[in-house]
């Protein structure tokens, strides 16, 4: 098992750049922190390529280190790797997955179009996760997805369904195609969502926190669905927006 | 018009103990900034102590400098005042509400136990305004609900229905004397939230992101929901979920 002590280590450099979109870009890897998500990692098919353990913590007995190059590393190693105040010790580099969008299957999407911040990507895939979704395509302007914020607030769904980048209105058409309803969301200018019914196969489109769906998406879509505001606030949060129309479509009646 | 240059002054002193809860808690006031949530505080009937405005800044034409004592301030000023990267350079200093429970109305209200999270604190606020909830009741442990974060994140609902802090199991009590059913949440041992008829009267009792609600509160409620999973997630978000089931529980059927 290696040993690595110092934060000045050409491969500790090399992680590290892991914290950028341009790193993550150039190796076709990402970095995760925490006993948790390196716990979903280990039990999910994800490629894990190497681990890194702080010397002083305990790992679970039953996470098998033999299986990938595992690296000891110091406490000030860890910190230095940290995305977070208070590190865990425990870190994974996985491979980021390819999803052959021929071979796709599926009947329910969320669609996301310019979401920008990062707690609400990790939200709404974890929302996703728990809705059932097959598959999350996120369209042009998104915040990267394998960003340690979005990993964090998503909490291990990155490794429990498929997210794909793609153009939105090629994946609006694709869907219409295979008889799947796309609902666009808008604040003006839709229907209801009380007004559709649950159904086993629908396709969710949601957009930027400011901007909301971009005008051109939603002119191709099925419909497009608002959510009453029934008190005074201006707009809901994009996640909690999700979850409640993901719910009601996969729920409701 | 007081005019202060300097970050050494005593008022931006007392000013800047407002993005502490101490400071806050001693003199009953606490800090807004940014265009939104000022507009939202001169709009509402909320207590406006006075304003702080940046000389670099264009405030719009219909805000009422005169009503209130406004302070002229520098760009330096700004940003030590300022609870995020790039002020916007408005400030208000507001009251704390005080909210008489024996006059309090209503029949729509959301109990909440032990939220940790600022970000989830300020989306659940924001969301009981657009479900249009009565009234929001904060449990012991919550954190400060006039701490900058809950209130970027609530987007200005802060002004839009009242936050109280109460004992749970008192508010449990009143509520089901009130014939309001009160729907704790639960993982496990409820019934699916699905199961539940919408209302025109119910409280929701949502809580802690790491234990959920207390068992002690659970044993008191009306009976206990939980949202089912379809994916591999553990949990939902716990703002994402009070936003499902407040939705659920005012608009359903």
């Amino acid at each position: 098992m290696t040993y690595i002590q110092s934060v000045k280590n050409q491969q500790v450099k090399e992680w590290r750049k892991l914290l950028t979109k341009k790193g993550r870009d150039r190796t076709g890897t990402y970095i995760i922190e925490g006993f948790h998500l390196v716990e979903e990692a280990l039990q999910s098919r994800q490629e894990i390529v190497s681990l890194m353990i702080d010397e002083n913590v305990d790992i679970p007995l039953h996470w098998d280190l033999q299986a990938f190059p595992t690296t000891t590393i110091t406490a000030e190693v860890s910190a230095h790797l940290s995305s977070t105040e208070t590190s865990q010790g425990v870190f994974a580099i996985c491979r980021i997955p390819k999803f052959n969008v021929s071979t796709l299957k599926g009947s329910t999407f969320l669609l996301l179009d310019a979401i920008q911040d990062p707690g609400n990507l990790g939200t709404m895939i974890r929302t996703a996760d728990a809705a059932g979704i097959d598959a999350v395509i996120l369209g042009e302007g998104t915040v990267d997805v394998y960003n340690s914020k979005v990993i964090r607030a998503a909490q291990g769904s990155h490794f429990h369904l498929p997210i794909l980048t793609g153009q939105l209105p090629e994946w609006i058409q694709k869907l219409q195609n295979q008889q799947i309803p796309v609902y666009g969301t808008a604040l003006e200018g839709g229907v209801s969502y009380k007004t559709v019914q649950s159904s086993t196969s629908f396709a969710l489109l949601v957009g930027n926190e400011g901007n909301g769906v971009a005008k051109t998406h939603l002119s191709l879509t099925t419909s497009n669905l608002y959510i009453p505001l029934y008190g005074k606030s201006e707009s809901l949060n994009v996640a909690v927006a999700t979850g409640i129309l993901l719910y009601h479509l996969k729920d409701a009646n």
